[in-house]
């Protein structure tokens, strides 16, 4: 889980909530017709341009990330577990991985495939195509997002005018103009914070996300090919450097 | 047939459809000027950008995209149907693939060829300059709905000030004022439906299809010239893999 | 000349102005000042971005794709008359061409050259230059007509600005009000029609024609060398089969 | 410290606000709802596409650049300071290094580890490092800046369509179209100068600003590369010379 | 001075001067707060971005462009230049070159530097610099006039915000609610025109103008490197040929 993105989604909407509920009843937003046509028609859009399942692995990315999970974010602590995971098959054989905690699923299943006897370079290959896959997945599903935000500000203007010309057409009560320009604005309102609250940032975040996993990812690859050989701890460290971001100089040496 | 697309053209109508007769008669929508004059400038910016032959492959090509087809769009199923085609020609020759269903009008194309006795490299560059064609017709047609996506807004921003400005030379009777603009609205409504729910979305689908379609394309290819020379259905498989997509793992391994 | 461009500025033209004539007088939609201040304005923006030289290579540009020309524009007509070219000079020598009918300008001036005598290298060099020429021009002039399609509906909008700012100083009168805003909207119709129904597809269409054109001038510079060397007719098809588009498949060979 | 971008940001907010007290109270301009769902929603946004450290990292640098400082900025200034640094320690030993005034952060800490006894590879290695983190935090930085001007104007639209809806929903009294309306224009108003004034400048500076920095920061480490080697002064010039900027002719030599 | 930019910003100006002036007093579009809202918020956001002597630059470069000069445009006539002063170096030596008339300054000081007894390598390489920081500083003030010709309509619509809240917020007297919107959108049309009459068009100008003046420049130095070597002229010609645009052919040779 991210958890600056659950918190800006959250904090997102709460303060549109609060700002509408400020000097109004928060029942005048609410418009089922209006919200119809711009989910439904961003919807449409979207189902042109991607197929369903290429949508539903956008929607299963975005849960990824938003969804509490204990996986280890931070490259240092994975090159600790690794230093772990190497000193125990050292002393202990292959066989004791399977019993110890391991916080990042893609690092777990392939130690399972080390355990359950793959061969090494099987499991090199393995994760490297599930990894490809990742990479794939990431970029469609930003993709899916931009799509979303793109579409669902464009249909918010389609409700608007749909709504405009409806009270246009017909203005022999005056009093009802108000309300129905209200209305009528509601759906442009709806696409505005669709895409600015919700979908452009994810799309963003997705990007963002993805090329980090996908470099864990490519480190954890390597780390297993270091257990696997029963490499020095040291040299393994060695090896993962690479990976890690540059770092801070220690303050004033 | 791209399910999810004609899926999501339809839903995209039938939703603005629905949102225009909640509340009013959907008559209302409906004025045969503002029509003609967001279709009709449409298509008169698109001819002066793309020849009459370039738009009527466009149109081919949504067709070919949206009409039900049972091409085989799985590149797996492509190589279990090579591999029945490989044994056949095997066991029985050639000549008795002429017999065999083939989901694919762009193998059954070029098994015809090979039926025919046509030379190995004589089919490899007729397909593989047709395989050209496609993709240069993809591009264009893409372009040819973005430039209908791109044009169909400002024509109708077009009509709407044409009908703004002939209301407001003429404000004798205050009564006609809300209709009339309502009709003016009604062409901004167009454009925006025709580039938001048609145009644009077409032309990203058409840039995806071509580049899916062409990467079969040179996977029959490639199937045909082993089929040719009698390969071993393994080595077939071998050589066809990369066309694959990556799969996921199978779950926990 | 390009027919379909053609038709399209006329369709393009014809039905605005037949949206305009209907409820109301086509006159209302005149207005001197306004046309001064959108084109003048758009004029003077290009002017400061480009010179007197290269805008009128522009009109001249754009002249040559409208204008009713007989040159040849199908690359496998000119491979037909090359090869007539060729079988002439081989039978009655390089004079014999000069009397011969060719159907493009570019062509006809590299076989005048022939028959005047002037060196393979000679004549080589100076196409090629013209071309180079061609190409830079092309890409000058869409910039141009893009410069315009982006500073008529700036101008427009400018000009709008103007209307409504002196309307709104004096509403004295509030009858005067409708028209006045009509007049002003005026400048924002002439900008949008500017850019949208002539400049911005013209500057897209001369990209296109600029490289097709240029191609087909690449490939009229090795006819006229094969025609220089007597080359065998068979080994001419050869030499020019790559400036062929590719083609489709005889359909169900 | 820019000295010019701390005026930008000065004189901008000065010029708007002295516009805001003419001719009416600068007290309507305050409307704290309003600067809660520009600010809040445009924070919330910036907190889903980039962590919180991330964030920090971006304030911090625009600390940076807008806090006065005695770092040296001019190039030809740290060639003076090299030579003034490398005649010393020639003359007198690295220890002497210590008590010299240094008006560089970077450098500073260069000559302090020279002087602690790191040995070259180390110092170069450590300050290269430093030197990339600064290029991707810029980077980031920039992208932070940049990701606020976007949403900002997003969400002052936000606010204005939620203001409006409210004002449309309860016309009654039509003495408070005005300020209502008035209000509700805030938000537009805060979005555009956050972006304006503030975001978008900023991300323009801060790409220039890492830029310019880390090619100072490269030119350093072969400066403390030279002293270290006790390299002739001319040649050190030699050596740091493709740093400089090119510089004008001597007027009229 | 190039001619042609000359009389496009004096005639958009004059244009939309003569529309203002039709129909109403010119003076009602003068208004100071407006005008100092627009042009300092730009002035604030432009010194955001650059230095104090990047935009002294821009403004140095906007009037070498714009102010009459005797340089010499035309390669051609360079070329021609060049042959006299080879001819003259030939007959009478390098000192006769000193009171030749050379209508091109880059050109002249390249003389006197060679009059004056440089080194053939030193004159290079020194005006090498000097046409190395000529396109920097055609980069950077491109640059600054885009950032102008985008920051100036965000004022104007800041401007206007500011001034429609004003009128909104006291709306006690019906009568002065059209001049208060007259004048609130003046600082719109300010942006407007700022942007679109001289910012955005100047951008475009001084990149190319640079890049001709920089090819220009270029051609100088080897020109100058002919002389100083008593090339022959014929040679010198071939040698500078590579500069010259293609050339039309001659009609019909």
């Amino acid at each position: 889980m991210s958890f600056s993105t659950f918190i800006g989604l959250f904090l997102g909407v709460a303060i549109v909530l609060v700002a509408m509920s400020m000097g109004s009843s928060i029942l005048i937003f609410i418009n089922i017709p209006g919200l119809m046509i711009v989910i439904g028609g961003t919807i449409a859009a979207t189902m042109i341009r991607y197929s369903y399942h290429e949508a539903m692995h956008a929607v299963a990315m975005s849960f990824r990330i938003l969804m509490p999970s204990n996986d280890i974010k931070d490259k240092n602590e994975l090159i600790d577990l690794t230093e772990d995971l190497l000193r125990t098959s050292r002393s202990k054989g292959f066989l004791a991985l399977e019993n110890m905690e391991i916080n990042h699923e893609f690092y777990r299943r392939g130690i399972r495939m080390m355990v359950d006897g793959y061969s090494k370079d099987l499991i090199r290959q393995t994760l490297l195509e599930e990894n490809k896959l990742l990479v794939e997945r990431a970029e469609t599903s930003a993709g899916v997002f931009a799509s979303i935000g793109g579409a669902a500000p464009a249909f918010g203007m389609i409700g608007t005018l749909v709504g405009l010309i409806q009270m246009l057409s017909n203005l022999s009560d005056p009093a009802s103009i108000g309300p129905a320009m209200a209305v009528a604005m509601l759906t442009t309102l709806y696409g505005a914070m669709i895409a600015n609250l919700f979908a452009l940032p994810m799309a963003d975040k997705i990007t963002t996300w993805g090329q980090e996993e996908s470099l864990r990812q490519l480190m954890i690859v390597d780390a297993l090919e270091a257990i696997s050989q029963g490499q020095n701890p040291n040299i393994m460290r060695d090896m993962l450097s690479p990976y890690l971001e540059t770092k801070p100089l220690v303050d004033e040496a």
